[in-house]
């Protein structure tokens, strides 16, 4: 028995398979549970199984929620003609983290990509179409990750909703803020100078 | 409501509030939890509310232990006149992990440290003397940190366990194996000239 405890090893092997958590902090993580409150441990373990138990899809942006439609959804102060269309949950997050959009969003759960077997029907691109018919947006920005498979999805998505007739717009690549121009890639850059914008407008 | 789910932030949270996990990680972890099948989430909190329910300490050693006295304590094959003194249960482990140590263990929970209220008695020494007492071991190793407390921990034990009249050793400082003398600092490496072996013995 390597720890003297099935249960030690146990929570060691769970705190493992978390994405980027290796077998040494996993042993650090379970000897600081080990070392914490009965209250907190327990609350830790509730807020693990509410996820699961309390977080649906709304059902229209598709977006994360506990109440389907979604409070994003729902907001009478956020404009119906701008939809914003994204990966995944957590993009969401960080996009309303900047303050600088009030419009709609829409889910799509992933992009294509035809290698790992993904492909428009495994996305909530149906869906994305149905919405924008009816509630006919002035504009769709494009907010998917500046890499091949985002690319292609961002390609495939402005084919298909040219028929609608509204603008479809993707957000801007460039250095970022903050970044130092001797280190930025030279890809990163050359899209820079590609997407200069006029000062003075 | 920033996340569209009250559940998902609070879980968020629980995260953050591990050592050495940021924000953003706890953020990645967390939808890594939403996309994780119920069974998983399920078992890996049923581990975290174990680990308090089940583990529990030696009372010979004070190694964490389902059952006391623990395995360790109680194998047959390890040899009961080498007893050795480590700080933490993952010090246990990290020594078991080495294999290179077959004799007894003993748990102080903690070292010596005067500015932070941390007395003898707030260790497991009066138990170690009187486990000491009672075994009567030929060799006490000392493996604590080697930093101020460590040592300082390590100088208190030596003279304290002298009138028993058994050799009392410390695990060796020096290079770290695979290490590079150029980036070793100038302490370790005075240590490691201080105390070099003969070779050919």
């Amino acid at each position: 028995m390597e720890l003297g405890s099935e249960a030690l090893g146990r929570l060691i092997d769970e705190f493992s398979r978390l994405p980027g958590i290796g077998r040494k902090t996993a042993r650090r993580l379970a000897f600081h549970v080990l070392k914490a409150d009965l209250p907190i441990v327990e609350g830790f373990a509730r807020a693990l199984v509410d996820v699961k138990r309390l977080v649906t899809f709304c059902e229209s942006c598709h977006n994360i929620t506990q109440v389907s439609p979604c409070s994003l959804c729902e907001d009478p102060r956020r404009q119906d003609v701008l939809v914003c269309v994204v990966e995944e949950p957590s993009d969401v997050l960080a996009i309303e983290g900047t303050g600088e959009y009030r419009g709609r969003y829409h889910v799509l759960h992933g992009v294509l990509s035809p290698l790992d077997g993904v492909g428009p029907d495994d996305l909530k691109i149906k869906e994305l179409l149905a919405r924008l018919h009816e509630s006919r947006p002035t504009e769709v920005i494009l907010a998917l990750n500046p890499d091949t498979e985002g690319d292609a999805t961002s390609f495939y998505l402005q084919k298909l909703l040219a028929p609608l007739g509204c603008v479809v717009s993707r957000i801007a690549r460039g250095i970022p803020v903050g970044g130092d121009l001797e280190f930025a890639d030279s890809v990163t850059l050359g899209r820079a100078i590609q997407g200069r914008e006029r000062l003075g407008e």
